[in-house]
């Protein structure tokens, strides 16, 4: 298996570090990588001018999966809009096509307290948002800002095509399958054509899931409903522009975005692993970040597109172990649990494997 | 003061029945006010075909304010969109000009138990959301569902120009000086251009309010703020789109969407007032829907359209009293609480004006 490794920028340094580590503890228990490293994001911009340079091109196609860091810092906000970190982002999963992104929403028992909302509303959330990452508002044309009429005019193009909708229907349905068997779509429906053809669309593949319960949500109320009753949910399937809202809300609803991976994978189960949280610049290079969320990201690399469950299990059973054993980095941290840092917390979950 | 009462659909007629009756009560006590009835939504589409028929639209560019009870159901959803009831929601927004939806989310002490976060995250709560409401993608074109190559294309538009982003601008900034003077504006202007130019307006016209305090924050991010830590924030002012989630959010946190009621304002203060939950179907006609949203948004309607505070503090004193009396209807109903109908909450609030 050949990963390209992206440690990118801010904390990213520090975390990916951890998760290579416990990769390279389970290969020297055989399993087989290769690994090479690459930049993206401002890094990149640093080096080359820009945040997904071809060499990093090169290396993430040749590869099985690639594993990121975190990208972006306020030092590259002022560039111009192509040169900045998140360009490196959305150019990546472009260019891979990685068009579904799975995020879970997971609430471990041990970090229950660490939630904003009451225990009885979110213990044992376990919500899977399946978000379409490569089309939407995010890539749609015409796109940018002119002047007309001497006024000066913002315009962004929503857009999907029913083959777009329909692969990632197909994809969100055969994770409702292996999970609880209900999948709620979510869109705008009554005001969006674009989303009314979403809808349309998953009504006609869902004749192929007979055994998957679909439900329709409009997305304002699937925003209320998350912070109301989120438990109610299993599998929620929407486009890019409100999964990226309501993935982060459903990931904050745990209270430690900082133990939260994600997927984005192709139609080939190549994919991009990555954790929820950004790249923090005001705790970068302090060693004080959370590695969980990557070390995640690293098992969930080697179920999808490693298809070793086994190696995935042993890392997840690892975190889940050290949790146990009360070591929190601050971010997760209260009051009868260890503090430890970045390295300490790697340290922990590789004794633990 | 001419004032056009649509009842709308669902528990609309019965909520706004109530408001009637709290707004006649302040009129033999000397306001005066005229009101008259018109038809919108489902009901307007099954009496003319039309959600928002000729005679509703002379009636509403007529009077001084608009008060709504609420508007669509399950009956009316199979109808060619044209005929939708939303439409005629939509439809009044934009023939009206109302481009400024404020949408307070006001945390009673009495109600603190029915939101599902805890206590010392909401406590005191008391945000304004400022939301666009009649451009950005609910109303761009091109929009709709094309066949292209065989394949069908759902296609919408984002679009503000920075008149219509100024003029929200402004009345967020001097929404900002009468509260907390803190105003968040959200975008994602990292990914779409049209929320770039929004963010440019925004610092341009900061200038003016040298007294308030801007900032910025993206849209993803500001779904997990609301979560995490929603007391951060005084006034926050978004797009039509954005704001439509982001508002309905922020509701929830509460837990008594049944309690909040929305001002919907165009450049000269003319307004439509209404509550920001639905018609309930499932519940209309029994006489237990939550009046108390639609008798605070007549509230509103005195002290934006009727620039009358006195009695705008004297009604929502009134609903205070009557709350601290132990008075619930089902929404808000708890154990040790006096569980009452739609008609007896009416009653109690025109007793305690
Ligand atoms: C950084 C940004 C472009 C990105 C997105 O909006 O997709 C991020 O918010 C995410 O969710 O991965
Ligand atoms: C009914 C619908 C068209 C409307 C909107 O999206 O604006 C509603 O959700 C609201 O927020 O008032």
């Amino acid at each position: 298996m050949k990963i390209c490794v992206l440690p990118g920028d801010g904390i990213g340094v520090e975390i990916i570090a951890e998760a290579v580590r416990v990769l390279d503890a389970l290969k020297s228990d055989g399993l087989k990588m290769e690994m090479e490293y690459a930049e993206l994001g401002g890094c990149a911009v640093d080096s080359t001018g820009s945040p997904y340079p071809e060499a990093t091109q090169k290396l993430a196609r040749a590869a099985d999966a690639v594993l990121l860091g975190a990208v972006g810092g306020p030092k590259w906000d002022v560039l111009p809009r192509p040169q900045r970190p998140e360009r490196g982002l959305l150019g990546i999963r472009k260019d891979l096509n990685l068009f579904a992104n799975l995020r879970p929403a997971v609430l471990y028992p041990e970090l229950a307290n660490a939630s904003s909302l009451k225990p009885e509303i979110v213990s044992g959330l376990d919500i899977l948002i399946v978000r379409e990452l490569t089309g939407d508002i995010y890539f749609g044309e015409p796109r940018g800002i002119a002047v007309e009429d001497g006024k000066r005019v913002g315009r962004n193009t929503m857009i999907y095509n029913e083959d777009e909708i329909r692969r990632i229907g197909h994809v969100a349905f055969k994770s409702a399958q292996k999970r609880n068997k209900k999948l709620c779509s979510v869109d705008k429906m009554n005001v969006l054509e674009t989303t009314q053809l979403w809808r349309d669309v998953m009504i006609e593949i869902s004749s192929e899931y007979p055994d998957v319960e679909l439900s329709h949500m409009l997305v304002d109320n699937c925003a209320m409903q998350l912070v109301r009753a989120p438990k109610q949910f299993d599998v929620v399937v929407t486009g890019n522009m409100f999964g990226d809202i309501l993935s982060d809300e459903a990931s904050m609803l745990t209270g430690s975005i900082g133990m939260l991976p994600s997927a984005s994978l192709d139609q080939n189960n190549k994919g991009m692993y990555e954790p929820c949280h950004g790249s923090a610049p005001d705790i970068a290079g302090k060693g004080v970040a959370n590695p969980l969320a990557t070390i995640l990201s690293a098992a969930m690399m080697l179920r999808y597109s490693g298809n070793n469950e086994a190696a995935a299990v042993r890392i997840e059973a690892a975190v889940k172990k050290v949790l146990a054993a009360g070591l929190r980095t601050g971010d997760i941290w209260e009051e009868g649990t260890k503090r430890v840092g970045t390295r300490e917390m790697g340290d922990a979950v590789i004794a633990a494997l």
